[in-house]
């Protein structure tokens, strides 16, 4: 059991989850697209999901005993404006891959990650976004297929990552700001409603999560990978502001006091899986990471 | 309104549309893959679902009123061994003409036709094939759609279509056999259980339900398009056999009472659509048409 093969391996958490392998001893085969992998411990293979008869092939010579599915589009505001690179992208290269697990590593386990945010059909009207949609597709093909061909698919609902790396997720895309604008460049930033709740998780600790998942959760099962707790955005803001030293103007287009969220994480704890970033330490390592570049 | 564009042209259903439309005066516009309309009034054009930017083009030049979307994989056998062209054809290719009916011709009336055995994953717990689940995210997207661009998305949820023409439908199927037998060629006809019931409704009704629900029905609507009686595969083989004066053997896998189906189609009836062909006259209809091959 120590071969483990990454897609999206150079985004946010392909990199983390690429270290977090590589010091626990695994044989880490990290799908790029053209360059090679920052982790020179790290094996390269390149990938395009969208090619099912390569992916085949290449699962066919890794023989992975795991693996991690994080290629995506995973920006809700862009699926606006490419829907159907969205759709092909998370619903047809998931497809390509389950394919090629079927055909080639029909005894690997498999996490695909889907997102707290992911339309949900049965319990609301409308749809949300392109991207919502498309990762609800995503996670239905995945079960349907464990269901369908007998494999080992299991699955993580993912809420907002944070950490240090490179994310265009809103903290990243705030500390960046904050940092860039102390330093005397700069703009301020610009909020839809400051007071919006998010749940905010830290990448290191989804990590944690997601091998957690696969060593000791079950198959066909999914889990939601959450903090439990909700964070507004005007609170990370202020204490962004303050570890970076920053007075960045905030602006926001509405004000309104949005609900908290709430996700349950019981079935993550229950596999013995615990939270060990604080929010604030989250923040500090992004800031480090800004600082930094 | 007289310009109509329909995919899937050359096959079972889009003939039958291609037939009605021309009769009611329309422009008819049939998209094929490489062969012309065998119905001479019909204008064919190119056209690959795949090429997303081929099909806004093509809609672009057409401005077409109304659009009916027949190309389809649609044998729920065939998605076991090409699940993934299933999907590819049923999902994007769905998608790609949704993208191009928002960017070309977005007031467009447009039917998407579902069917009666697509998946429910509110309400059933294990989808039933890769065919099931490609209809159900056909519609799903296609709803969707019309929800996120304000587009005239109609969807019928269609049952086992009949009638005279080329199809693979069990009725068809059994007849051709039926009639090849009595001339001294062949062998007897395999059923999975005989006892099975199916909605069978003709080919000619359902087109007319279609511009049914075109004319009259309300956007962002679904109508399910059945005869709202269930038929077992036993009594419908047996008429065959007496049309055809056939003593074709019939052979059957199971023989077991499975129930009888009950599709509702009250929604399609208050707009005042009238079934018009009988099981029989249906029957009587697909004999002669392999008579005459």
């Amino acid at each position: 059991m120590n071969r483990v093969f990454i897609t999206g391996a150079t985004g946010f958490t392909g990199i983390h989850a690429c270290e977090y392998y590589n010091k626990m001893g695994f044989e880490v085969y990290a799908a790029v697209r053209s360059q090679t992998h920052p982790i020179k411990e790290v094996r390269s293979v390149h990938c395009d999901l969208m090619d099912a008869e390569a992916m085949k092939a290449l699962l066919k010579t890794i023989q992975p005993h795991l693996i991690l599915h994080f290629a995506a589009q995973n920006h809700s505001g862009r699926s606006w404006t490419e829907p159907l690179s969205t759709l092909n992208t998370n619903v047809i290269g998931t497809l390509n891959l389950l394919e090629a697990v079927k055909g080639a590593a029909p005894y690997a386990r498999t996490l695909i990650t889907g997102s707290v945010i992911e339309y949900d059909p049965c319990h609301s009207n409308e749809p949300n976004h392109p991207y919502g949609l498309s990762k609800y597709i995503q996670v239905l093909l995945s079960t349907s297929w464990s269901t369908f061909y007998d494999l080992d698919i299991r699955v993580a609902k993912t809420s907002n990552l944070i950490g240090p790396g490179h994310s265009n997720g809103i903290c990243s895309l705030l500390a960046q700001k904050c940092v860039q604008y102390r330093k005397g460049g700069g703009e301020g930033f610009h909020f839809h409603n400051i007071l919006d709740h998010r749940d905010f998780l830290d990448v290191r600790d989804a990590v944690k999560a997601y091998d957690c998942i696969l060593q000791k959760g079950g198959k066909n099962e999914t889990y939601v990978v959450a903090s439990g707790k909700s964070h507004r955005f005007i609170d990370m803001a202020k204490d962004l502001k303050k570890l970076t030293q920053s007075d960045i103007p905030l602006t926001t287009e509405y004000f309104y006091h949005s609900p908290s969220v709430h996700y349950v994480n019981d079935k993550l704890t229950n596999l013995l899986w615990e939270q060990t970033f604080s929010m604030n330490q989250s923040l500090e390592d992004i800031v480090k990471y800004y600082e930094n570049q």
